[in-house]
């Protein structure tokens, strides 16, 4: 069951829709320019995960955009109807997607358009036990673009994902499952729905890593949230800059996302990884334990 | 009044839609990921202009994001029956302004949704004899990015134009009316929404110039009607690639775009540039004549 709760004014809780049915007008910037942003959250009986990061991070991509989207509490007591009208629908593992998107809003209405949706969350069990293979693919940009160039959007979490969609596709037509976009000047980057977190052990120091948000990637959520438990846990953090042979160099890689949360990876470009079940099981413990 | 009509097999001559009330499911994956591709053509007394130009592109987007899209005559039937419906609605310029889109449909229904949307086309006649003023921005990828990622999309039309607006929200927060970007090689690509088109005179020799296709820019119907046009009338063609120097050393710069034609382009980054009325009369008459 697909749950659907739009944010109006006049519905301070939200305003329930049928999701089976159109609901969306032709003309929605959404759809015809790809303008407007989103996030995706897991919820765990009805719990949704670190709900202030995500919508932190929905707030700046709007400010990234130059939108203006419902206030937080809107968003939140939504997010609460939509999760209580899914409730019993969860499914055997009692995990639901929930999709947060605001878009620029009809063409001349000048206000944004802004739902909930929430699905029950796909099991990838399979896959976070036995991992994914990648292939590295350049993201076109320096590491530097997003620095100079504001109206490149980068950081912000926008609708106008057909290049992500497009990697991974190219990723899938050439034997992988995954892709991890690197800059045109060569350094790591992020993956087109996941963030990029390595760990190392050297002379008993272990070390968390991710590429620097500085590059243009996306604040990650779950990283964030993995890392913060790993440092309770006695690890060292490092933010990047990272070039692929870190990614060989390390003793595990894996992409991080708030609904698939960690996966391993266990080859890139068909060279295989270092990979420890044991470790994979600590890591994936901590992220779900801090989220 | 907007027209809307749905390509849909059950209709072979399109399914018209009352554009006033929402027509899309909201896990669409033109709203959802921008995943989908559009053209947007002029028709004047309900006429189209180059259908076939623009039904070759959309046709190139399709390839290259790989979706499978409705067959051509379905597009040309579900157009007629659009104009059709739009027919005394089109204002005193009898100009509209038509929209064809193919998205990647619902999330999994691996079906395109396709429409196609007719409005009355804006008058930019003022525009169109007083002129713009641009910035250059960087679009932050070289211009040899297209030929090794092909997964960028570049040369594609896609639904994921949220950079493109972002820029021309930038130009107009810095005291411009639109942009022109160029790659981060230097090298001048195209607007947000147009095909950027510059004329020199030499010794007595006229000639069009546009970027190199081959640098990741959209094909530009307007620009190719109107060169063909200028050919037949004696004018040299040239083909990038070029760098902003030579847009301040041309005898005049124009976007060109298939709804607002050919905008003289009066300065940039708030440098003139030389413009002659006549020569801007001739080409719009050029561009007209050959649409």
């Amino acid at each position: 069951m697909t749950v659907l709760v739009f944010l109006d004014p006049a519905y301070p809780d939200g305003r329930p829709a049928d999701a089976g049915v159109p609901a969306l007008m032709i003309n929605d910037l959404g759809v015809t320019r790809g303008d407007g942003i989103f996030e995706s959250l897991l919820a765990v009986d009805g719990v949704p995960r670190k709900p202030d990061a995500h919508l932190d991070r929905l707030g700046s991509s709007a400010d990234l955009l130059d939108l203006r989207i419902p206030e937080r509490a809107a968003w939140e007591r939504a997010i609460a109807t939509a999760l209580a009208l899914h409730a019993g629908d969860a499914g055997p593992t009692g995990r639901a997607a929930v999709k947060l998107v605001a878009t620029r809003g009809v063409e001349g209405a000048g206000e944004a358009t802004a739902w909930v949706q929430v699905t029950s969350a796909p099991d990838n069990a399979a896959q976070q036990k036995d991992g994914i293979r990648v292939l590295l693919l350049d993201r076109g940009y320096d590491s530097l673009a997003a620095s100079r160039a504001p109206w490149l959007l980068l950081g912000a979490k926008t609708l106008s994902y057909a290049v992500n969609m497009a990697a991974l596709r190219y990723a899938r037509a050439n034997g992988a499952d995954d892709a991890i976009f690197t800059s045109s000047d060569g350094k790591v980057l992020e993956g087109p729905t996941s963030t990029v977190v390595l760990a190392t052990e050297r002379n008993g120091v272990r070390t968390l890593l991710t590429p620097e948000r500085r590059s243009g990637i996306l604040a990650g959520t779950t990283q964030d949230a993995l890392f913060r438990a790993a440092e309770a846990a006695g690890w060292e953090l490092g933010y990047g800059p990272l070039v692929p042979e870190d990614l060989f160099q390390a003793d595990g890689v894996w992409l991080a996302s708030s609904i698939r949360m960690l996966v391993p990876v266990r080859s890139i470009d068909g060279r295989g990884l270092p990979f420890s079940e044991t470790l994979n099981a600590e890591l994936v413990k901590l992220a779900d334990a801090a989220l």
